[in-house]
């Protein structure tokens, strides 16, 4: 086991500050160039072994990224970019210096792709399961970021991506952040409202309609279901997946512009399936089929604290 | 136990947004203001339960007051204020709801009395022990940021109050972060290394001296020694408690200035003991006495990981 003194050299040779990052991993903080820029949004996410994440058999590397992952995700909800990320770490007693290379080196690689810089955090050992807490500061796209609040009456609810299946499958862990098509989108289109899919679009659409004031009405037969939910169960069975199952990380948006409709000489380059509308008529979401309309309770990943 | 929904709508009214927070808890990301300012500092700290407090006996405000203090403590080693602060909680399952009110109360305390926002976060229920960790953003009081690495040969070493017997009595959890301390010094005088105590002084100097490539000589009669530590052991036991126990929080100082000669018209309003000068002459940490000088081993609280 290295001692704290060789792991922050190693952390400081592998995460060198570059700009907005001025000074990095050494101090008792960072610092960052903020000229030029009027509004910075701060996402913050835990993953915890046991939870998110089983430290007995998933990949270090996939827990470094996911960490990460989740929090650009929340910048994309947010029509942001990100600019550093600050990583604190609370280390089983006797963990292999090799598993920490890893998360290291999938915290490091998802970072590049992103240019976000791993620029500070906190790193501490206990007899505990690995804990690690990621916090990210970003940059607008633009003058709007979309929140879960704005949703308005009319608005189309469209997702960036086939729903369901993620924990069983890896995905929860190697998914893509949407923030190419999170930049797209508001440079395209009216977006309204936007948020991610975490917790499954049954309980974030709810969260999303609360807050903004409004009701949410669902096309079953619209809903994509990602091919990660086992094609064996029925039809009504492979819904239930994509519509409570969470971990999607696909953008959930409303905007008053049908993706069907659009008559515009760009074609619109982000995948957006159509999946509801917005309504003031009605409180809460719903589920519509051929058949009926009813209340879709929301249950997706609900923590209980 | 609250379900997430209501412990989020506690929170968002608990800490409702102000300036420089645009907009706070509730979205994916919160939206901080940071026009006018070039540069931001952001410190990161966790704390985990049986090593940081005792979450079987310690107060729940005093774990969260604490988790907050020393990120504050942090900043003000930077020459920062704070502006926004990010909690991350991982929360055993049965956790009661008046724990988590405590933890959040001892949080509000003290980001009002130092003008900083609670401004996001996230909340995980697992089966582990639980977990706080703060990131905190911070704006310079000025031009110049002390790090760790400007301690110059000849510079006067200086703590801001006396040290040792922290962790037997209740200090590392009612400290007062030393920011008056910090803004003042860096007003009055010209500072060139800061950071605060945190391991133990023998550790935290060996590291400010090697970050500097310098080393240091330390008066052994000249080091503060806190009435918590236990006056009925001897001397020697004594000084080994204020080299070495940590957790004491105060800022460490290096100056070109000898603050018992200062002479100027305006008196330092920051208590400093000189305890000790910089030299380029020796590596690493040394103890003088008045029989010998011998080199000082830092053990103080050195995290393996």
């Amino acid at each position: 086991m290295a001692t704290e003194r060789d792991f922050l050299r190693n952390l400081q040779q592998q995460f060198p500050p570059r700009p907005p990052v001025l000074h990095g991993i050494g101090d008792d903080g960072s610092i960052v160039d903020t000229s030029g820029h009027d509004r910075e949004v701060v996402v913050a996410d835990m993953l915890l072994d046991g939870v998110h994440f089983d430290g007995r058999i998933t990949p270090p590397n996939l827990i470094g990224r996911k960490a990460l992952a989740v929090n650009i995700s929340d910048l994309a909800a947010m029509g942001c970019r990100p600019t550093a990320a600050y990583i604190c770490l609370a280390i089983p007693r006797g963990t292999a210096d090799r598993f920490l290379a890893g998360v290291y080196d999938g915290l490091q690689l998802l970072a590049d792709e992103f240019d976000c810089h791993i620029a500070g955090g906190d790193t501490n050992s206990w007899d505990g399961p690995f804990v690690i807490s990621v916090t990210v500061t970003g940059i607008p796209f633009g003058d709007h970021i979309p929140l879960r609040s704005q949703a308005q009456d009319g608005d189309f609810v469209c997702v960036t991506g086939p729903l369901g299946g993620s924990l069983p499958s890896d995905r929860h862990l190697t998914f893509v952040p949407r923030l190419a098509e999170s930049r797209s989108l508001l440079q395209q289109t009216a977006v309204n409202a936007m948020m991610d899919i975490s917790d499954g679009l049954s309980l974030d659409l709810s969260r999303l309609a609360e807050a903004s004031g409004v009701g949410a009405v669902l096309e079953a037969e619209q809903i994509p279901i990602h091919v990660d939910v086992d094609a064996a169960l029925t039809d009504r069975q492979r819904l239930q997946h994509a519509l409570h199952d969470g971990e999607d990380f696909e953008l959930l948006v409303t905007l008053p512009e049908d993706p069907r409709q659009w008559s515009r000489s760009v074609p619109l380059d982000v995948p957006l399936f159509p999946i509801g509308r917005i309504t003031s008529a009605r409180e809460g979401v719903w589920l519509q089929t051929a058949a009926e309309i009813q209340p879709l309770r929301p249950d997706g990943w609900q923590h209980s604290v």
